[in-house]
Order: C-alpha cells, then sequence, then structure tokens
C-alpha cells in the first residue's frame, strides 16, 4: 500500500472548524496549493477545470446576447488609473507598482490592472464617435491583481484572482439599464443551475458600491463560516466614466452626448463558495455539472476475475457517453481507499462493479451527496445515472437555499442586530442608506457589513433610528 | 453616407512597402489598436476571435493526449527566477519588475512572468514524489511581458502577448522524447489545417535555443517582409530544471532520480504571421477556418424591392448552419462600400443578392482570395460554399507554401550567403553550430540569424570553413 493513504482524510469537522476543514479540503482534494509568492496560489487542474466551465458556459450565454471577447493590456499608466477621482481612491491601496523593465527605470509607473475601465476607457473615448457605433459590448476573461493585506484565503480571497470583466456601452440610459436584468440573470441562472448554489439579488448600498460606479448590483451568498460573500456583480456606472474619459457620440440628429456605461463581473471565488457551501465532513461534494469527474467506476478486484472485471468497467465507461466517467484500474490501492480518495474529491456518483455484480448484470450505484447505495441493473444505467445526477443537483440546491434561510434573522432594534451578527447570522433589517450610519454600524458589530438591499421599505433605520427606506441583509463578510 | 467611407482603404501596395501595409491592416480592419503603455496593444474583437479558435481547437487536441489545464500565480519572486541560472541570463533585461503594492515597497521585486518555468517547478518539487505521480502533463493559457526595446509591431512582437505554456514532466527520456512528436504535430497540423500556413520544422542552433533547454524545435515561417519569425515551439528541457529545482521521484525499484520535462508554446504573434502572409493589397484574406466571418450576404437594396430582398437574405443566413455568417443591412451604406469593407477585413466569401437574383432564384458568389464572381442557384448554396471554402484554404495554403520556397536558396559560400541575406531571402547553408562563428554570421550580415537546423548533412560551414554536420536557415528575423 502507498504510504500516501494515511493522509486522505479530512481531520475536523466542518460544523466544528470550517476554516480548518476549508484549508484540508482545498489541499487534499488538490484543488489550490501555495506558491513562493505571498497571497498568490496555483489553481491545480481539478479546480481549474470548474473555472472553465465556468468560463465557457457564461461565454457561450454572453456570446448569445451580441457580447464579444477581446483583451486589453495587464497595465495601466499610474496618471490614466487617477483619471476618475473617486475610482482611484477605491484601489490605490491595493496595486501592485511596476517601477523597472530589466535595469532600467520606468518614466512613469505601471499599475497591474485591478480592473480594466481605465485602460479600456481610454480606447473606447477614441472608436465611439457615432450612434453607428454603438452599444459596443465588450469582455475579457483575465487576471486581476489586488495585493490585500487582509489574510488570504485559497479561492475566496487571494491577491490575484481570474474573472470576466463585462464594459458595455450604450446610447441611452434605458438601453443601459435594460442590460441589468440580462447580465443579473445569467449569472443567477449559472449559479442555480450549475453551482447548485442559491443567492439574493439586490443593490448595494451607498458605502458599499464600486468605487465609480452610480448603482451596484450583487448576488450574495452565505458561508458554513458564518460569513457572507459578494458574488457576481453589475454596475450601472451611468455617465461617471463617460465624464472623465470624454466618451461622446453623436445621435441620429447629430447632437453631442456623453454614452452610458454597465460593467459586471464572475470571479474564480465562486468555486471557494461553491466547495464551502456544499462539501462535508468527508471532503468536496461536487454539484453534477461542476464535477471534473461526474462518475467514477470502481471495478473490485480479485486475481481470479480482474480481466474480466476490468473489461465490465470499461464497457460501462463507453456506455455513459456524455458524461465524464473515469475507470479507476490504478493497482496498489484498496478499494475502500479508492472510495475515500474518491469521496474526498466530491465525484457524484460512484459505480463499485465485482464478479458477482457481473453474474447479475447490475453495479452497485452509491451517491456522494447521501451515501446512499443501490443496485442498478446495466441495462437500465444510462437512465438512472442521469436521474441520480440530477437528484443530486437539486437536493445540493435545496439544501444550500434552505441553509441561507436558516440562518437569516430578521431585527427590529439594534440589540437583536448585534445579537444575529454574533450569533454568525444574515441579519436583516431596515436601514437609511446613509453612508455614516453604516460606518458606525461597522465599528459597533466587529466588522458587520450590508450586503445588499432586496427591496425599499419604509421603516425606522435600526441604527440611528431616522425614517429608512430600505431593507438590507448585513452579516460579517469575506 | 458616412464620412468613415474615405478613410476605407490600404493606400500602399503589399509589395511596395510591407510594413505600412501591415500596420495599415491592422489598424483599418479593426484587428489591433494602440494604447497608452508602450508597446502593448488592444486586442480589438475581431483579432480576438481569432485568438480563441487557437485557443479552442489546440486545447482540443491538448486534452486529448492527457494534457491538463491549470493556472500559476502572473509573479515570481526574484530569487526564485535566478535559480536556474542561464535561464534567467536569458529573460532577465526584458523582465518587468513589481517593486511596490500601495504605498508599501515589497521585501522582495517580483517577476511579472517572462515564462513560467521557475514558479512552476518550485511546485513540481513539491508535487512529485514517486513514480506514481508521472507522467505530469501541465498547461496553461495566459499573458506573458517581456519587456524587449526593439520597436513593437501588432501583434508580431508586443511587450505583452498571450500564449500557452505547456510544462510536461515524465519518468525517462523516452517517454519525455516520444512527446515531442505529438505536440509539434498537433502545432502544425493546426498551422496547416487551420491558418493555411507552411513552415518548417527543424532544430534551433546552440545560440538560439531556449535558455535552459537542453534542445529546442521550432516551426519557422517567413513573412513578406522578407524577415523569418519563429512559430510554436518545443523545448526538451532534459533534467536541466530538475536538477536546479530539485525535482526527484522513487520509480518502482525505489531508486530516486531526477525527472525529464518538456516545454512548448503557441503565441499570438502567429495572427500576425498568418496576416502578413495571405493579405493583398485589398486588405485581410482570411482562412475560411480561421476567419470570424466566413460568409457575408450583402442586399442589394432598392426601396421597391427592399422587404422582399432583405427577408431573401436572412433566409440565405439561416439555410448556411454551421457556419457564421453576417447579412450586412445596414443603412446609409452604399453596396460597394460594403464590398470594399468586407474584402479589406478578408471575409472569404460574398454572396450579394438584388431583386433579379431573386427572380433567378441564384445570388451571386464572390471569393475574397481571387477575386472570382459566379451565379450560384439558391438550392446548391450549401454544397457550393463548403466547396468553396475548401478551395480558398487549399489555395492559400498552396501560395503560402510556394512564396516560402520561391524565397528559399541554398548557397555554397559566404558571398552567395551575403547577397541572399541582402536580397531578403531565406538562406540555406551547411553550418557548423558553433556559437560563435554564429555571432560573427549575424555581425557581417547586418543581423542574419540561423532558424533552423532541418537535417545533419556533411559539408564545410558556410562561414569558417570548418567540417560542419548541419544544413540550417539563415535569414533576418523578428
Amino acid at each position: 500500500m502507498p504510504k500516501k493513504e494515511e493522509k486522505l482524510g479530512i481531520s475536523v469537522k466542518k460544523s466544528e472548524d470550517f476554516s480548518e476543514w476549508y484549508t484540508q479540503v482545498i489541499q487534499k482534494a488538490e484543488l489550490a496549493d501555495y506558491t513562493s509568492v505571498s497571497g498568490c496560489m496555483v489553481f491545480k487542474p481539478y479546480s481549474f477545470f470548474m473555472w472553465e466551465i465556468v468560463q465557457s458556459e457564461v461565454d457561450k450565454k454572453f456570446k448569445e446576447i451580441g457580447i464579444k471577447n477581446c483583451y486589453f493590456p495587464l497595465f495601466i499608466p499610474e496618471s490614466l488609473l487617477k483619471k476618475e477621482e473617486s475610482h482611484v481612491k477605491g484601489f490605490n491601496p491595493e496595486v501592485a507598482w511596476v517601477t523597472h523593465a530589466g535595469n532600467t527605470k520606468l518614466n512613469e509607473r505601471l499599475a497591474v490592472r485591478p480592473t480594466s475601465e481605465t485602460i479600456m476607457y481610454e480606447s473606447f473615448a477614441k472608436w465611439i464617435r457615432s450612434w453607428r457605433d454603438l452599444p459596443l459590448r465588450l469582455n475579457q476573461w483575465n487576471n486581476i491583481v489586488r495585493w490585500e493585506f487582509k489574510h488570504p484565503i485559497a479561492l475566496l480571497r487571494t491577491r490575484e484572482f481570474l474573472w470576466n470583466e463585462g464594459h458595455t456601452v450604450f446610447a441611452s440610459k434605458e438601453e443601459a439599464e435594460k442590460e441589468k436584468e440580462q447580465i443579473l440573470n445569467i449569472y443567477s441562472d449559472f449559479l442555480n443551475d450549475y453551482m447548485a448554489l442559491y443567492g439574493v439579488i439586490g443593490k448595494k448600498t451607498e458605502k458599499e458600491k464600486f468605487p465609480g460606479a452610480e448603482a451596484t448590483y450583487s448576488i450574495e451568498l452565505f458561508l458554513p463560516s458564518g460569513k457572507a460573500i459578494q458574488g457576481p456583480d453589475f454596475h450601472s456606472d451611468g455617465q461617471n466614466f463617460a465624464k472623465a474619459f470624454n466618451i461622446k457620440f453623436l445621435d441620429k440628429d447629430e447632437k453631442e452626448d456623453y454614452v452610458w456605461q454597465n460593467t459586471f463581473a464572475i470571479t474564480t471565488r465562486m468555486l471557494g463558495v461553491m466547495i464551502g457551501v456544499h462539501g462535508d465532513d468527508n471532503g468536496l461534494v461536487m454539484p453534477p455539472k461542476m464535477a471534473p469527474v461526474q462518475v467514477v467506476v470502481v471495478p473490485i478486484i480479485f486475481d481470479k476475475t480482474k480481466d474480466k472485471v476490468l473489461k465490465k468497467a470499461d464497457e460501462i465507461k463507453s456506455k455513459l457517453k456524455g458524461l465524464r466517467v473515469e475507470v479507476d484500474d490504478r493497482e496498489g490501492y484498496s478499494s475502500g481507499w479508492k472510495f475515500n480518495e474518491w469521496e474526498l474529491k466530491g465525484v457524484p456518483v460512484r459505480l463499485e462493479i465485482g464478479p458477482r455484480d457481473i453474474e447479475k448484470s447490475q453495479v452497485i450505484l452509491v451517491r456522494r451527496d447521501n451515501g446512499k447505495k443501490e443496485p442498478v441493473k446495466i441495462s437500465e444505467l444510462n437512465k438512472k445515472t442521469d436521474k441520480v445526477l440530477e437528484d443530486i443537483h437539486e437536493n445540493l440546491y435545496r439544501k444550500s437555499k434552505k441553509f441561507f434561510n436558516d440562518n437569516t434573522i430578521k431585527v427590529k432594534n439594534f440589540n437583536e442586530f448585534k445579537k444575529g451578527i454574533n450569533d454568525k447570522k444574515l441579519v436583516l433589517a431596515n436601514f437609511c442608506n446613509k453612508v455614516k450610519c453604516e460606518e458606525e454600524i461597522k465599528d459597533k458589530t466587529g466588522g458587520a457589513t450590508s450586503r445588499v438591499i432586496i427591496k425599499e421599505e419604509k421603516g425606522k433605520c435600526v441604527h440611528c433610528g431616522k425614517e429608512g427606506n430600505f431593507l438590507v441583509y448585513f452579516a460579517r463578510a469575506y
């Protein structure tokens, strides 16, 4: 037996020490690894495959609605980054600066992009002349650097991460506004239908909106650590950047006006959320559509029947067309060890096949989400597997929604509010949406921030007591 | 008519001023654009779409042979970059250095990756323990920065570019060696079958091999500027990096040994080569499989028959399933102007349809590569279009090969050699493969470098006259 066997399992319970559990899952399921660059991680093939699914599925939807991909430079000259005041304030403390090339000092420092508004909009101002050039709907999939000084957490908070950044330009506010629903639906559908994640869509408060935007919308999620996290987001930039970068167009009546802009993004942190929400004490639990391996076939090997069983295992693999199937025919590992390893990796369905199963023309099907085991006739395997994968998806989504709602409490006063935050809940409260009031809430609660406004609702602000118009989620957050 | 119409055409002949022709094509066909970061360009949607084809097709082939994608950090600590001596020497003068994050000076400078050997192999040394962990065949598609001080040329030579970098690890030299043919075939097939480009595969000389590799192989191409350019390449690293990074494994007999490694890459510069080789005085000529738009339908519009013609144009588009088709129904542009624009953009097939064509149940099909025009019955359009697209591909490939061979001369002495280089030819000569001799050749010819060794052949070195074993291409190069 290889020595490796000893190190397989996760040594803590998820419910008792989420943070240690998460760290072990990331390492032991071979998702990511540390490097000698502080705060930057490797995406190992197992997690990168999941990111490729995000990319390809979301990209397909973007293309269907007419968004085109492009690629802008990684570097942004300092003077350009500073063109929109609130934007640069938001990012300046986290910018990695290139100062030298070879042995030559550069005339001007270059920012490694913390986001690409400034470098893109300089070009947009050149490219856009008339209504004929609009809408301009561009997107890029790239790497982003934000040198945060908070403790890094694999996938959830790293100094370099991957994302899409959509940057679109319209002739009118109405057209720009219409895109909001399109994009938020694409993201939200992906979270639900692929990642089996439940989240709520809402608008960010004045304090939490994107630096430079008029309004930010996001999908907010909640992790078993008791912390919320911002998922994909959408920013209505209005004409802010258009004015800073002088992006104007001539309309059909030959009148000049500033354009209307949006930006939107989904990042690799979503992989961390998915892993954190669905996993259990045995490791990852992968939503079937995101699983690099959807079905693993484990042949139960005895010397006498080995060839027959391996052959049958391969047959089963080729029968399950359209699915990502692996046959684990490695030698020198016990079946039990293999079961544990594939559980750790969260493979949704395991098929065990031994000589006695072959006699009965069956396999033993084991579900990762609930551990249920049942014999399935090989003639019915395709149908059954599809059905089970669907069930697993629905089960995970249902649990994710229940978890979110079970951890939400609506509060009436600030004492309940503080208790809720201390109990690591998502707290729903009436709020005035004043920046100063929100800053005070943060100070008094050891870090609670607003997550999203879910609707307008009259009611006294939970903190300052003044008349408020907004019903808002608060929580500690990543 | 919009003012734009005036600026459409290319104002120089390709054969008279390639460099100006290339610059105009890049701008006017909306392929790329300058930015305020010197030497870094935007890939506009039209060129980025082509890169997406490179990525998806090459990636598919990599996955078929068992290579997996991953993602390593953009930054490399200075001390790590310096671990393999010849490697760092090769890249140091071109490294962009990050020295600050926000207002904080970093303890150690970080290189923006000029290539990822060092950051990847530090992890490989941790991950690889035994023969069970091998082969490890990883790849990443990412952005690379090399701060060259030569004049930048869109797509062909920019300070940031995009590529794949494959990094594979094997237990034996033989296995590592076997991969060479697999990878070079994938690249070469892609160049031939998608980009319609002819190039020669060979081994680099001692002077030109990759810093840190034992041997470098590449596909060399030749541009109408009279300059050669290195295409996709493959490096046999032997155990060089394994020794520098201490990447060892226990073999089946429990003996410890260093691993054997390869690396390989295809970059965005190939788009520049494709554009430069195939284009003509009217602009781009796109190989059909790389064309963002393969067929453009231009309805010939008169007031009375407008609706009927537009409807027919849409019908034709939906008939041509599986192809990338656009109907140019823009108003305010003449048909002639549209023809010119789509020619500039190199769309392989144009279909013109007017009221008289509808009466005859036909369209007029125009080929971009040779300008030939013919009526085609709508009932035969699918078959005909497929056939024409295939023909165009073959025609472009044939021309590319003829161009390469017509510009190759075999020389017997150094006078002929110098004349060949001055005449902007690819010069084939016997060579000793000594670094010093090659440096002298470069000095005496105003910059000629060896491109590839195409075979071993006895003969006196064209420069030093000593017995040489190699038949080698030389040229000025990008």
